[in-house]
């Protein structure tokens, strides 16, 4: 009787194989991607292939597998299916390891998986005193001769939980297992009695200056189990980068105490997110964090003092890998392992890089422009033949904060801001309510607390497009405008939005201040743009991607005319959600993509903003409010009204002044 | 003009130099082994060559250099010494960094250094605002170019140190690198401003159940600084380990409290050698540890409990290494980096591993018997053929535990005792006195506080030899005996050492208590060894070597009496000092040890005396103290007596019955 002909798809990978070969050690010498943790016991199903022809029919261990976790009759488990005759096996995407896993979820970038950390199911030697080598090294040998993985290291930590996993397992365990995409070198990172059915998860941490933001991802799949996001406890120290610096600098063990800060923080968020997704810390093997350079020297330990002056050179800027406990992250698994992106520069840290690596610039035809605002904006700009970066001090203003009646993005938080051109009349949608304030049904008690970024921004485009703004950025009068919401302040004057004093509530107005903080905030981030098209010598993008919460919630129309981002046509203004989030996932669930930032990080040539008398050029130059109305067509009507420059001209005539860099 | 020809001894390497060459160029060329910490700017002195012919006269940086630090006449730098025609140029064994360095005190081995640890001066690019590469990358980037070693790793601790080290030294600064003799990745783990001319020292520890000795060593040469011992604080946990592994057993929590204890010890032991040298702490770089399993899982924070029960599994045997902090290791450089010698079994620790390096049994043509006798006594046996190795529960009664006057060795204890066989009076020297208690010098006023471990054992054996005790151990009657020393106490009799009572002292005598105490812990000697004999098929060894502070202050002569080691001629007994620290010094100055440990380990075959029935009956009948004379001429005349059998006859007619291992 010859060997039975059997072929993978969809790899295409074939072999010839006795009768009674199972169909998972069929792939295995064949090199097809078919995953297994239990190593063909039928206790995990990650073998599953589709249904076929000349297969022995399904077994007890089969049975015993479909009645306990469910088994879909068009499968087979790999580990118990065995080769009769030639044959098609179908390997379903969810039984490969090394996979592209599309999330229905919109939003979520498709995942690669390529983790790093595995499980794997072990039947362990017992102990014999006449050959008394030691529990670890009997495991790492089982390691060896089921999985063909040689050379594993202990981790300490994993070391105290071995012996009585071992016993408690009545010798089968399984192990996770960490391989870098650096040093291959095999670690056990975690340790349980018998079959770990939880499975293995990480944590993807984007570590911002105010908000701290973490996806809990199952490492079989990159399915995000639970996200949470926390305040930054160091804003106690300083509400910006600079001033967390100068606190470091002036304060004795300043920088120590931001730091226990941002690890406590960090501990507590990770033990939170594994309770609310009923996953025990130990199950938590890997994290991968993104930030810029200030938060990544915080979390490290590292005193951020050179970074607060020229050159501020960063103390390393190569991706970091180690033990999770080394990089100070606590609640997790005790033999976690952590990666840390590079940093691009001083100014443009790991997070940026993250973007980099979610949104690929290098990698697109067109000019692509990539902004990710928070404290600091991110700018990315570039296409296959080279990338820029940059970073610029928009300060927080974008994130509702130095702004009078401004808050974090919150229930009862101003968010969506419209003004009729004709009756310049507010109306606006609060975060928790549906419903715009002037619709009948809004509720008479919701409460209206403040306004956030989103609503800022949108509220000085309103302001500017219904003609109560000029293009120097000063409020008119009731006179000058036309409506008694225009009132006094000072020398000034302010917007009345909404006026909830009659129920208690506070007065929300947008007030001259609000309007400068505003104009700072978008001249920084339109003078970093510029920059980098001055260097890549160009005057236009072909698109713009907003990153982060910001170009989540911000409408490309209102970023558009307020003049925050370079001139291009609305609908090649897109958004990326949390870019950075994306690329720390991305990190978390593939090797290759540590690997991939790690190059292109290394190809991407930085601008440093901070000493580039061109950047202030522009800077100044961007104050202005150039459209008051909106520059395209097609979006929403406006009544184009003449261009009121209540007491002075604007600083340009299109805002927009342009010197090319030296050739 | 012709390239001269420069040939170095000894190494006999040779090669043809332009004329200008320096002689430190030639050498790395040639792959001659010349040391240097400076790479060549005269500051270090590790480069000195011997005066020779046709070299450049002595330059300035000589001149300086010599005025400064001190340079013999016959002697120059090799970094600014050139060639200028043929010559012959010496290296000194003090500029060797491969080097075998024979100590002057004579109970020292001569150490080869192969060190692990080495330190590099560097000169690092300053930071670029428009290369953001970080200062971390640029000092690799620096070991690269300059000393040719690639790959640097950063410590996260030491990268804590790094930007104000670089700024301090301008630029230029000294560096710790550390590559292992298994992984060779270079890492950074430790960083000075300037030159750092203290150099590089480790930690050699011998952790013993009872105390624990350290000797700091200078990295470049195997020089000891300082050396130290201390109680083991965990004593009070229990006195020998298997209480401790009893407490750990059935105290929440108790593992945990022993361990803590002993890494406060090891860090205030570390603290207080590196002060007592002079020596900064963070010029402690690697610390390696010797100790039995029990220590070394406690040590760990590993729970020993499965060391108390067989099959007496290790949670791992291997040899460790790593970074100092993991496991547990304080008071020394943050970066450093420890290394833990392998376990031979659950009852044969590193200790044993650290002996059998250090007395390389495996090399010795002579069949030899190596006793190292602690609380536990680790016993190997072999030659070139092969080599064994047990652990005999000898208790601590050869440390004077357990024995009614016993104490450890300290001033006022009775170290040595001689007993006249006619008059049966004693004399005796005690510790902080060199004359004997019948010298008609000795104070009166000399402090007599109790009886230390070599005391002991001398009495015993002087005792037996005087006819004071027979065969079986009793001690005989004031009328058998004929000395009104041997007192009535009970039902058996005590013999009066000392009377220090009309002084306010103690009275100091040994009870038949002390006989059976020091019977047990010599009767589990000598099975031990009887046992790997057994295996081995021999009835004699050809040599004894006895290890430890047992081996120094025990002599041969009342050891071969009492019947602790087989049979043998006295003059083939010798001392081999502490022969576990002595491994633990070689595995510290060189990587070679390190892998010659990890070899020579897996080629010891272990007996377990635990679970071995004819362990039992070696121990039985090695109860009897066979020799009532001393069992060699020539070396103390002695009157023989009858051999007094008190009461009963002893267990075997020469306490020695045999049995063969069945074949």
């Amino acid at each position: 009787m010859t060997d039975a002909l059997v072929v993978f798809t969809p790899s295409g990978k074939r072999g010839r194989f006795a009768s009674g070969t199972p169909v998972l050690a069929a792939a295995r010498q064949l090199g097809v991607d078919l995953d297994s943790v239990c190593g063909g016991r039928g206790i995990c199903g990650r073998c599953q292939i589709g249904a076929a022809q000349a297969l022995t029919p399904p077994n007890a261990v089969e049975a015993r597998y479909a009645a306990k976790r469910d088994l879909a009759p068009d499968r087979r488990l790999g580990c118990q299916a065995c080769v009769q005759g030639d044959t098609v096996i179908d390997v379903p995407a969810d039984s490969q390891v090394h996979r592209q896993v599309v999330r229905k979820d919109a939003s979520s970038r498709p995942m690669v998986m390529d983790p790093a950390t595995r499980l794997y199911l072990l039947e362990v030697a017992e102990p014999d005193m006449h050959e008394p080598s030691g529990d670890f090294e009997r495991l790492a040998r089982a390691l060896r001769e089921q999985w063909d993985i040689s050379g594993l290291q202990p981790d300490i930590q994993v070391l105290q939980e071995l012996q009585p996993a071992l016993r408690e397992g009545g010798w089968r365990v399984t192990v996770a297992v960490h391989r870098g995409h650096r040093d291959p070198t095999p670690r056990l990172t975690g340790i349980w009695p018998g079959f770990h059915a939880q499975g293995a998860f990480g944590l993807a941490i984007d570590l911002g200056s105010t908000t701290i933001a973490a996806h809990l991802t199952d490492l079989t799949d990159g399915s995000v189990r639970t996200a949470a996001g926390v305040m930054n406890p160091q804003i106690r120290f300083g509400e910006d980068l600079m001033s967390r610096v100068s606190f470091a600098m002036m304060t004795p063990g300043g920088a120590a105490q931001m730091t226990a800060a941002v690890r406590t923080a960090l501990a507590d968020l990770a033990t939170d997110l594994a309770r609310d997704a009923g996953i025990a810390a130990c199950s938590v093997l890997e994290a991968v964090v993104v930030c810029n350079p200030v938060m990544h020297h915080l979390l490290l330990g590292l005193d951020p003092v050179e970074l607060g002056q020229a050159p501020f050179a960063l103390a390393t800027s190569g991706a970091l890998e180690g033990a999770a406990r080394d990089f100070g992250l606590g609640g997790i698994a005790p033999g976690a392992r952590a990666y840390l992106l590079p940093c691009i520069a001083g100014h443009v840290g790991a997070d940026a890089a993250a973007v980099a690596l979610s949104e690929a610039p290098e990698r697109s035809r067109d000019l692509v422009l990539v902004v990710d605002v928070g404290t600091n904006a991110e700018i990315l700009l570039g296409n296959t033949t080279r990338v820029l970066a940059c970073s610029s001090p928009t300060g927080p203003a974008f994130e509702g904060a130095q702004i009078s009646a401004g808050q974090r993005a919150a229930p009862g938080a101003i968010e969506r801001v419209r003004i009729d051109p004709v009756t310049k009349a507010p109306r606006f949608r609060v975060i928790g309510c549906e419903l715009w304030s002037d619709d009948p049904a809004f509720p008479a008690d919701q409460p209206v607390t403040g306004i956030c970024g989103s609503g800022i921004i949108e509220a000085v485009a309103e302001m500017r497009m219904a003609g109560l703004v000029d293009a120097s950025g000063l409020i008119g009068s009731a006179e000058q405008t036309g409506t008694a919401r225009c009132l006094p302040e000072g020398r000034t004057h302010s917007y009345l939005l909404h006026d909830g004093t009659d129920r208690g509530g506070p007065r929300i107005a947008v007030t001259q201040g609000d309007i400068r903080a505003i104009q700072l905030a978008k001249s920084a981030l339109y003078a970093g743009a510029r920059l980098l098209m001055d260097d890549f010598g160009v005057d236009r993008v072909d698109r713009v991607v907003l990153a982060g919460a910001f170009g989540a919630h911000v409408s490309a129309l209102h970023a558009l005319v307020l003049g925050m981002i370079p001139d291009v046509a609305v609908e090649r203004v897109t958004s990326a959600g949390n870019a950075a989030g994306t690329g720390a996932r991305m990190a978390l669930c593939s090797r290759d993509a540590r690997a991939e930032v790690e190059r292109l990080v290394g190809r991407i040539h930085k601008v440093e903003t901070a000493i580039e008398p061109r950047f202030q050029e522009h800077f100044v130059a961007a104050n202005a409010l150039p459209h008051a109305t909106a520059p395209f067509d097609g979006l929403r009507a406006h009544t184009p009204l003449p261009d009121l420059s209540f007491n002075r001209a604007a600083p340009g005539a299109d805002g927009r002044r342009r010197r090319r860099a030296p050739a």
